[in-house]
């Protein structure tokens, strides 16, 4: 359970006071992990100039300003974790975005959204290389 | 706002009943996009037998039983999305799983957890390559 959805949780069943039925009632439709969006567009960008901190923090702004895109459920931008160094682990990019979108139609409006538009405009010098992974989720 | 979330806010907002000032101040902590964990552990699997829609079901099962993991915060397993088919789009993986960590030391504990070893004793003989992408979010 998320922090959000725990804090909810939390003021849902104060809310509800003693009411245990309705508590129970809501605990029953909470998902053992949260709901992902169905849709995730994964992002992976290489910079041309790996050693510029200033390069990648450019380019983690400009991901930011796409999380104001209507179609987008979920947003989450990071660099490579500290995990264990295994070699079925790709650790050489520099900067990810994953987007969760409702559908593929949530997709296709975001990429030409003019937000998206600006940011590649704005952005893709930064970038040597970029790989995309698009899943939908199975039931 | 996902549906789950809207779902409770909803239930939240009857609870409350004609209480305004209680749904508002629980409108103003939901975020204009769903909170993401801050560690996300990114797999993508090809399959030894890429035509046996039976290994690919059987993987997914596989999959589904790491979410019982006590330290995983969200998860979504999926297949390629019919998204437009572009140069950067890497659609030649066949199944996916993303598992969202509060940090490193979860996913840490999610790699030695017995569930977790027991899938892949059970489940590796279906793959014949994986990539792992371990993401830290940036603020």
């Amino acid at each position: 359970m998320s922090d959000f959805n725990r804090r909810q949780f939390l003021a849902t069943s104060a809310l509800a006071g003693a009411s245990l039925a309705v508590s129970s009632s809501l605990s029953a439709t909470q998902p053992q992990a949260p709901v992902m969006p169905k849709l995730l567009h994964h992002v992976f960008f290489w910079l041309k100039n790996p050693e510029s901190a200033q390069d990648r923090a450019q380019l983690i702004t400009g991901i930011k300003t796409l999380a104001a895109i209507e179609t987008v459920r979920s947003f989450h931008v990071g660099v490579p974790a500290s995990t264990e160094k295994r070699e079925v682990v790709d650790n050489s990019y520099h900067v990810s975005e994953l987007l969760g979108f409702d559908d593929v139609a949530g997709q296709d409006a975001y990429q030409v959204h003019p937000i998206h538009q600006k940011f590649v405009e704005q952005y893709q010098h930064l970038w040597s290389r970029v790989v995309v992974y698009d899943v939908l989720a199975v039931d």
